[in-house]
């Protein structure tokens, strides 16, 4: 991470918000939403991923919006992909970070990339193996994406020792990081402590960011429960968009507005201009109009007296 | 606090939520409901505040209200008295605890009870020899309520030291115990932290409990760090009622229901079932039809494989 930040925000709108809205966003105001959210200093967005038109049509444009933030300074241009197949994708777009879905609930796993978990960790050895084929300078990073990590709609509780075994394998198989997703908004603070120090302990250096969801209203109690074990890197999404087709204020992915504010009055800097965040909304309301955008910053502004953190520690 | 229980849950709504809702109310309502708090497993419920009804005419009931709660097995009734004339009626009405509010912005001040913060101290203290005057049994718990205490709409920033001055003072006036409150929505897990400590530092044991807004929905993600200080006694109100006239989504006070379903799923009884829990809100919704009821947990359901706290440690 640069020094300048503490806490990496990693905006997955594009990608997660847009995979689960029912309209199409058209590829000039991904493009314009994209140069905003960088503008307002986002250092690293998930903009699309690569996966078959007919499958999920809001990202028949991959290619064409990773080129677009490419372009853009300082920004890290990651994309998610399921398999090889959107990967060979993915680098022949020139995406920087590529982030491959593994679930750890075997049932999940099979509905949503139709691989066991274990097929889904041979698929990840296959995409880093096209890695180290490419010059360096080619190389996108690679993440492994565990999802389900905190439970899963279909199979309820899941198993900590797989998820354990599945980063470790993770890693086995090359990936340069491992995330862990809170793919079903299950997670709770205790329960997001005790596995990043689990899978922390297994893998070390290797961990990565932590991707939650506030399908149940935790998902910034369970960031400060993140913070607490030493995550640094957080997933989230411009008015919350995606994830659950729930009840209004049912949110999927945490609100990166919200989230960037808590973090700066924590006096953790972000690199992100709140006000210039916000205001990005406008751009994303006009793409996808009558979309509802989330997110209690927004509606309620920034307290009097907010100073974005500085870097200096407080008492 | 029992000990079949590891915090207390005290319930609002009857109180700081009805105070700003539109309209009344029915008492059969407000009867109906803090019954079935108390069934749902609720151990204390601010249940009105003695106020001149031409003020809040919500409250124009609150004797009946505080007789039909006294009628509960194993409750506390609580309630909330802006000065001596309104414990005065509270203490005839039999209330168990009176929490006086005490605003430590002086603007807020002010505004609220048209005292300054020493005056407000010097008020309690009258409150104070008024329970020292009545008979062992009857005397209720008095909790100064310190408010504005992680910021002020009117002066912004408010000093710490402001309010460990003001918690000392509460003590010395012969409170019984003294609450946080952030009633602007202001407070961030950090100074959450920081607050919480140096009172504790200040005043040991007569530290109260955390009275929380999620207007800038940092409301859960606060609970998680005065849990990590040790605070056991939180505040919130049933769907959120209350406290803040933004838009959707931008709620008051913190959550009932998705603050138990937290505890609950971090290991921490509340002896609250969530189910019965949220079966209420049919019966606020009705007695107050039309009005916003927030909520995640409501909405989304609980996880599959939730199951309440068991009080055994875990792993």
């Amino acid at each position: 991470m640069a020094n300048d930040i503490d806490v990496l925000v990693s905006e997955v709108g594009p990608r997660d918000g847009l995979q689960n809205t029912r309209q199409f966003m058209p590829t000039e105001y991904k493009k314009t939403w994209i140069s905003a959210a960088a503008a307002a200093g986002l250092r690293e967005i998930e903009c699309c991923s690569f996966v078959p038109p007919k499958l999920i049509p809001q990202m028949v444009d991959a290619a064409e919006v990773v080129r677009h933030a490419l372009t853009l300074p300082g920004l890290t241009v990651a994309v998610l992909a399921p398999n090889l197949k959107g990967a060979e994708c993915a680098v022949e777009a020139g995406a920087q970070k590529i982030t491959l879905p593994i679930s750890v609930s075997r049932s999940h796993s099979l509905a949503n990339v139709r691989m066991t978990p274990d097929e889904a960790i041979a698929e990840a050895n296959r995409v880093c193996q096209l890695r180290d084929s490419l010059p360096a300078a080619r190389r996108p990073k690679i993440e492994a994406g565990l999802s389900t990590v905190f439970g899963c709609t279909i199979e309820g509780n899941v198993s900590e020792d797989e998820v354990v075994r599945l980063a470790v394998a993770s890693v086995e198989a090359g990936c340069d990081e491992v995330g862990l997703a809170d793919t079903t908004g299950y997670a709770n603070p205790e329960q997001v402590k005790r596995v990043f120090k689990k899978v922390r302990a297994a893998i070390g250096e290797k961990l990565g960011g932590a991707h939650l969801h506030n399908t149940r209203g935790l998902g910034l109690a369970n960031v400060v429960a993140a913070l607490d074990v030493g995550v640094r890197t957080f997933d989230s999404s411009l008015g919350g968009l995606g994830g659950c087709p729930f009840a209004p204020g049912a949110t999927g992915n945490i609100v990166t507005e919200d989230l960037v504010y808590m973090l700066e009055a924590m006096g953790l800097r972000t690199g992100v201009d709140i006000e210039k965040l916000i205001a990005i909304r406008a751009i994303v309301a006009a793409g996808i109009p009558g979309e509802a955008l989330y997110g209690y910053v927004p509606a309620a502004g920034v307290a009097k007296g907010f100073a974005p953190a500085t870097g200096r520690r407080r008492a």
